[in-house]
């Protein structure tokens, strides 16, 4: 099993078209200390020539142009991109949809809630019915993905529901505090190659950690996880934004409540993080809270990375 | 007034996602011969500091990350880019916007009907109502745009009527050949400098001329006109589509009914072909059919491209 990070940023990218930050002048100016990074997704094969996405960005097409494996090989019009799991509704993970466009054959796996994003939004109706397939997935009910024939791809993969929060431009604050936010919302997935056995978890959005979760993710060989934010108002204090991460659904790196000291006692080979916003100090090279993430044994993901299983 | 062509290509791009013809290779792997392509888009600035967009194009976050009068400058979050005119619902000219979330103040522009694709798409709530103001245009009634706090950009733009289609999306094939497209679907524009009196015409989408649009454009000192396709049945000769240039609502280069005849006549100083299909074969340098458009008095538009009037 191959997986190409075509994407490794939050929502806005880095970076952030509208973003004067230092972080963002940095990835600007100087791409030996900050390396630019496009909107979070992957590329996983089980053989080598036909792709899975996993999630699909506004950068999608920019992505692709820059990723030679997923150039069309095959007659005049093709792809070796096959097929499409969403993890949830959030634009920046839905958005590359719409590249997908042009009559290309191909399948999407979602939950029945972000499903149903795409067909109450008529824009995604540029994906035709004739081409391509829509498959809705059950929580904890593990699935081999199919390209647009019924012809498997080599993969197995199971969505499981993390704690998250509806897509921000369907949230509905008369329903309380979690505007609405229903099961299959946010899930994650993990990604298993029935014939080598080998396997990952992506979950590039999470609001924290239940026990169950722990306990799945405990042994993983290899994890991507939310790394959205190193600290939970790092955005109220650099002055660029009014919430905390816990408010976008995000739990952030730092603190007692963080991701690091969440998953210190879980044993996890390898553990890298992806969806990382551009206000998170963990994406300039050498910043010493790089240094904190790196001594706590994890990575930060960057777009063309490579990781064989 | 400066003007900066974001995007120079059609819907898809070029090369295109999924296209592996002759052309698009060329430009994944001789970018000498042929140049790669974003989606069709416009910068103009009179201040040469604030900028109205011409359609937002899907590409329009790798667009402004290489452009660098595009990137912002005053404080934490800010952006040269104060507004957007749009000219049709097509995907190629509005999934920009969703590149624009992230409560920046910015104004769009646009019909009646073309607001209401994006009111009946929830996604586009993504555009907080707090910063981002809409503004309906009425036909062949020049407006001056503003930014989100209403001053003015120093430019004066008029939308009219072109003939063209409803957005793919939007297609009802109960209500006969047009689909169901009605007035105000694909326009037109004169942008003009109040203060220099300089002005052009951008019209990337139309289906041919009327004689009122020959009177209208006839003594323009610059136009940007739809290059779709240079043959109307390239598509389905080149063995990669089923639609005519006419059904998707683009007059072709080429033949009796093509924008060259039909400009022939007209006393323009500058003809620029934008919004060009990845089919077109204008898009090889030194191709035969460029050629033919550069004899008739046409340059085909470039990404990156910069005119002052």
């Amino acid at each position: 099993m191959r997986i190409i990070v075509l994407g490794s940023a939050a929502g806005g990218g880095y970076p952030q078209w509208n973003c004067n930050s230092e972080y963002c002048r940095l990835a600007r100016n100087d791409s030996t200390r900050a390396f630019p990074r496009t909107q979070s997704s992957l590329a996983v094969t089980a053989d080598g020539s036909r792709y899975l996405l996993l999630n699909c960005s506004p950068d999608l097409r920019q992505q692709l142009n820059q990723t030679e494996p997923l150039h069309p090989r095959e007659g005049l019009r093709s792809s070796p991109v096959k097929a499409v799991v969403l993890t949830n509704g959030d634009v920046d993970h839905i958005a590359g949809l719409l590249t997908m466009r042009e009559s290309e054959p191909f399948s999407i796996y979602a939950s029945a809630r972000v499903h149903r994003i795409l067909t109450t939004n008529s824009i995604f109706n540029v994906l035709n019915p004739e081409y391509v397939r829509r498959h809705t997935i059950a929580l904890s009910a593990p699935f081999r993905p199919e390209d647009a024939h019924g012809r498997p791809l080599g993969l197995e993969v199971e969505a499981f529901a993390v704690p998250g929060k509806v897509a921000l431009f369907l949230e509905d604050a008369s329903r309380g505090g979690d505007f609405g936010t229903e099961e299959g919302d946010t899930v994650g997935l993990h990604v298993r190659s029935p014939e080598s056995g080998a396997s990952f978890h992506y979950i590039p959005g999470c609001a924290g950690l239940t026990d169950s979760l722990r306990q799945r993710l405990d042994g993983s060989g290899l994890l991507f996880f939310d790394g959205t934010l190193f600290r939970d108002d790092e955005m109220i204090t650099m002055g660029v934004g009014k919430k905390t991460g816990r408010r976008m659904g995000h739990i952030s790196m730092n603190g007692e409540d963080g991701s690091l000291a969440a998953f210190r006692d879980l044993c996890i080979d390898r553990k890298i993080f992806i969806h990382i916003n551009n206000t998170n100090p963990v994406l300039v090279e050498n910043s010493p809270e790089r240094k904190i993430v790196e001594q706590a044994g994890w990575t930060v993901s960057r777009d063309g990375q490579v990781i064989d299983l």
